[in-house]
C-alpha cells in the first residue's frame, strides 16, 4: 500500500511471518544491530530484496551528534565490514560512491568517496613513501544516467576491468519507511544493489554475480517517499478500532492522493545537508578503518 | 488540524466564508494573478496574516523550465512590484535576503540577492562610470539566528539607520500546503514579515511599522511540513461518505502520527537545488527589473 | 628557462624561426583566431607538443562579460568544432571534462559537461520523447589520480568500450603564459590530450591513436605558474639594452626564485569563480551547438 | 618597489633599521611567535601599518597538515588571544568574519565564523540548556561593499549598537609577501582593521576607536600579488654581484611587468580550497577555546 523502503529490517517488519528468513538482534549500549539473511528466492521475492544478508545498524543516538557516538557508529561500521571482508595489504579494493552530488540527499556516495584513504596511485607510482604495506585503495563516483548518459554499470565495469579488485564498497543513500530513520541507521549488505534501483534488471545491478568479485554495499537512509508517509498513515487509521472503514474505498483515497503528491516528493530534515556530511564522514571513517586498522591514522596524515 | 501555509491564498480556501477580505483573480494566459486584501484586525487573527495586500502569481508552466515561461513571470513580478512601489533615480532599496544559505530549501534569499544588481557603491565612490541616472540599490542576506546568534532585525534596523532607504524588499522561502506549488508560485505583500515566523512577537518584524519605510515581502513556497501532509490525508478521509468515523479519534490519531513525524520534517522536490536557483533568478530578474526598467541589461554589463 | 605553457600559439612565439609549422591568422571583428600546423616529428619535439591542428581562439573583449561577446564567442567555437568534426543524428559523442572539481581553476572540465545537453539515455530508454532525431550525447568527469587512484585513460576507456563513441570531446584547464590569456582565450586540437600532463607517457594519452576514434581537446587557460613569470620577468631583463649581466647569473638566480616559489604555486585572477562559470558556458554553449545545431534550445527546454 | 604586504613582521624586514618599533621573539618547538609594538606614529607611517601590537604565529609544518600541528597552533592561538582579551561568562564576543564567500582565498572570514560556537540566542532565548554559564557569542558575515553596496563599518555598527559586545574579533585574509606563508602563518593584532585596506579612510576601520571596545583581528595570508613577486624578483637581481644594473632603468622594467599583469593577479597554491578550511578550523578552534576554555567540547555536543 505505497509503502517504500530499501531497508531489509523495514520490509521484515512488514512481513513479520515470512518463511525462509533468519534474524538476529544484537545490542550494544544503545545501538542495536540486527542481522537479517534471506535465504531463498521465494522470500527473496516477497521481500523485494535479493538473497544475502543484510545488517542495520541502529543508532538513535546519532541525532545528538555528539563525537563520541560518531566514533563508536564508526568502529562498530569497521568490524561488521571486517567481518564480512577481509583486508590486507594485498587487497585491492574500489570503492564506488553512487548518486548525484548535485541533489544533496543524493549525494552520500560521492561525499564518502572524497573522504576515503587513497592508495592505488601511491602504490604504483611512489611505492618509497609507505612506511607499511597497505591495501591499494581507489574510488569512483560514476554520476547518475540522468547526468551522465551513460549506465553506472558500464563505468565501473571498465574501471573493475583495468583495477582488478578484490572487492567493491558501494555507498548509497537510501529511502526508508520512517524519517526517524534518516539520522540514525547504517544498513550493510553483501547481496548487491542496482543503482536507480526499481528499475531492477539484472544488466545494471552491481554485484558478485556481475562484477566478479565480492560486493558490499552501504547505505544510510536519507529521504522517505511523500507517498510512504501517506500510505503510511492511512494505513495506520484503517487498522484503527472505531474506525469503521471500506478497505476499497481507503485505497482509493490513498491512491489519489499519492497521485497529488508527484513521485519526486521526498520528505527530508531541514538539516539534511549536516545529516549528509555527517554520515559521509561514518561511512569513510568505517571503511578507512576496517581497510587500514592502525595504519589509518598515519595514512591519513600522509595522504592529506 | 495541522495545517501549516505562509500562503494568504491557501489560508483563504481554508477560511472562504471569513468576512473582512477583499479577493480578486486575473488569468495572463496560464498564469493566474490572485489579489487578497485583508481588511481587518479580526480576519487577520483569523487567518492568522497581518492586514494588508497579498498577491500570489501561480505559474504552474514554470515547472516546464521553459525559458519563455521564465521571463513572462519575471515580466509580471516587475510590473506587480512596480505597482506597489514606484522607482526612480532617487530611489534608494535595500534588498533583505532572508534564511540559512547552507540549508537548501532555506537559501533562497542569500541566492536571490546575489543576483541583484548592485549600485549604492557606485553612485557614491565612482558615479561617473554610470551612463544614465539609476536607483541607489544596497543588498544584505542578515543570516538565521540560530547562526549569527543575532536577530535578524537589528543586523537589518542598523543598515536602515545608515542606508536610509526609501523602500526595503525582503525575500524568504516560504512553507505552502501543497507541494505542486513548490516550483510554480510566488507571493508578493505590503504586510511585512517575521523571520523564523511562527514566533510572531512584534519587535523581530520588518515591516513599514518597525523600519519606518515600506516594506515589501516576495516570497516562494519551497518546502511543506510533513505534518501539513499527514493532516490534509487525514481530513480528506474523514470528510469521505462511506467513511465512518469518530473525529475525535481521528484528531488523536493525527495527533500521533504528526508527533512521530519530528517539527524539522518538510517534504521537498528531489530537485530542490534547481527549483531554488531557478526562483532565485526569477525574483531577482523581477526585481532588477521593477527598479531599473530599461537600464537593466546596461547595468548588467557595467556590474559584470 | 622556466616558461610553461600548454597554448601552441605561445609555444610557437617562443620559437619563431621553428621549421615544419604552419601558422595562419584570421580576423573576425576583435577576436583573433589563429590555426598552428605542427607536420612533422621534429617541431613537435622542438615545441614540446604533438603533431597535429591547433586553433586559438582569442577574445580579449571577454574581460567586458558582455552577452553580446559570449554568444559570438560560442557561436565561433561551435564553428570551427563543426570544422574538425561532423555531427549528425548517427553521431555517438562522449565528453569528457578533466580535472578537480574541488580546486577552482582545475574545474573547468567538470563545470562544462554539467551543462552538456546529454540525450543518450533519453534516446536509448525513451526515444519517443525526441521530436527530432538527434546525436547521441554522453558525458563523463573521471576526477584526477591523485583523488581517485584510477588513472584518467582506465576510466574512459572503459566507457568508450561501452559507449562506443563515434567521437570524443576532452576539455580541460590550461597553464599559459600570461596571465591576461586567463579570461580570454579557448584552445581546440585535434593532437589529444596527457591528463595531468608533463608525466606524458603514451599509455595515459587520451588521443586517436589510444581510443581508435577522432578526440578533440577543447581548452582553456586558467593559470600561469609563479615560476613563469619569474622568468619571463627575469628574461625581459636579461634582453634590455643597458643591463649588462652575466647569463649564467641570471640562470641561478631564476633557479634560486623559482626553487622558492613551490611549483605548485599559481597565479590566477582573484575573480577565478566567476571566470570558470563563464567559460564552462561558453565551452559547453558551443558544443551543444556544434553537435546539436538547431535542435539545440529545443533540447535545452525538454532536458531541463 | 612594488611589494606589498599585510603582515607586520615583513614590513618589518623590509626596515630593520626603523626606530619606534619594539620586537621579541619566543621558540616553541618548531614553531615561532613575534611580538612587534609600533610605538608611535612615524614608524607607523613608516611602515604603513597603525600603531598597535602584532603577534606573528610561524608554523611552516601546518603545511604537513598532521591533526598535531593542528592542534598545537590552536592551543597558541588561543593562548595569545587569551593574553590580549580576557573572557569570561559576563563577556559578549562579536566575531566579524570579513570577506567575499564566493572568492575562495577571500572566504576565510566566513568560513570561520560558521564554525565558531555561537552562544548569545541560546543565552537570551533559552538560557536553561546551557549547564555552566557562559560568554555569549554571536558573528556576522558582512560581505563586501562591491557585492552588498553597503560598507561593512556600517553593517557592523549597527550590530554593535544592538549587541553591545565587551569585545569585537575580526578574521580576514591577507597578503603576504611570500608564497610560503601561505599555509603558515597566523596574525593577531590590536591595531584594527580597514576592510578593502589601502583604501584607508577612518571612517571604514574597524578598531577601538570607531567602536568603542576592544578590537582584535586575526588575518592569515592566503595571497601574495603578483606584482610583489615580480618586484622581489627583480629586487633580487638588484642587489646581486655580478649584475651591473641602471636602477632607474630596472624601476621602469618593473613597471611596465607589473603593468602586464593586472593588479588583480594574485598567487595562491593550487590547494586553496583545502588550505582556507584547515586555517578556518585552526581560528575558529582557538577562538573557542579561548572564549570557552574547558566548556568548549560540551558546547561543541550541545550547539551541533
Amino acid at each position: 500500500m505505497h509503502i517504500y523502503t530499501d531497508l531489509a529490517a523495514e520490509l521484515r517488519e512488514l512481513n513479520p511471518d515470512e518463511k525462509g528468513i533468519e534474524e538476529q538482534t544484537e545490542k550494544k549500549g544503545n545501538i542495536e544491530i540486527k542481522r537479517i539473511r534471506i535465504l531463498n528466492d521465494i522470500a527473496a521475492r516477497r521481500l523485494g530484496k535479493k538473497k544475502g544478508c543484510y545488517i542495520t545498524i541502529d543508532a538513535p543516538e546519532l541525532e545528538s551528534r555528539s563525537p563520541e557516538v560518531f566514533s563508536e557508529v564508526t568502529d562498530l561500521l569497521a568490524k561488521e565490514l571486517g567481518r564480512m571482508l577481509s583486508f590486507d595489504e594485498n587487497s585491492t579494493v574500489l570503492i564506488v560512491g553512487l548518486g548525484n552530488r548535485g541533489v544533496t540527499p543524493d549525494s552520500l556516495g560521492p561525499q564518502t568517496v572524497s573522504e576515503i584513504h587513497i592508495t592505488r596511485h601511491i602504490k604504483k607510482f611512489m611505492p618509497e613513501v609507505l612506511e607499511t604495506p597497505v591495501a591499494s585503495v581507489c574510488a569512483i563516483a560514476p554520476g547518475v544516467l540522468g547526468i551522465t548518459g551513460v549506465e553506472t554499470m558500464d563505468v565501473v565495469n571498465g574501471v573493475v576491468e583495468s583495477v582488478k579488485p578484490t572487492a567493491v564498497i558501494v555507498i548509497d543513500a537510501l529511502a526508508s519507511r520512517r524519517a526517524a530513520r534518516i539520522s540514525s541507521t547504517v544498513q550493510l549488505s553483501d547481496a548487491g544493489i542496482s543503482p536507480g534501483s526499481g528499475v531492477g534488471n539484472t544488466r545494471s545491478e552491481l554485484s558478485k554475480e556481475s562484477l566478479g568479485v565480492p560486493v558490499i554495499a552501504i547505505g544510510v537512509p536519507l529521504v522517505v517517499y511523500a507517498s510512504t508517509i501517506i500510505g503510511d498513515a492511512i494505513g495506520m487509521i484503517a487498522g484503527e478500532p472505531g474506525i469503521d472503514c471500506d478497505e476499497a474505498k481507503l485505497r482509493n483515497l490513498t491512491e489519489s492522493l499519492v497521485k497529488k503528491q508527484s513521485g519526486d516528493m521526498i520528505v527530508t530534515p531541514k538539516d539534511i545537508d549536516t545529516i549528509v556530511k555527517d554520515m559521509a564522514s561514518i561511512i569513510s571513517g568505517g571503511i578507512n578503518l576496517a581497510i587500514f586498522g592502525d595504519n589509518t591514522e598515519s595514512l591519513a596524515a600522509l595522504l592529506s
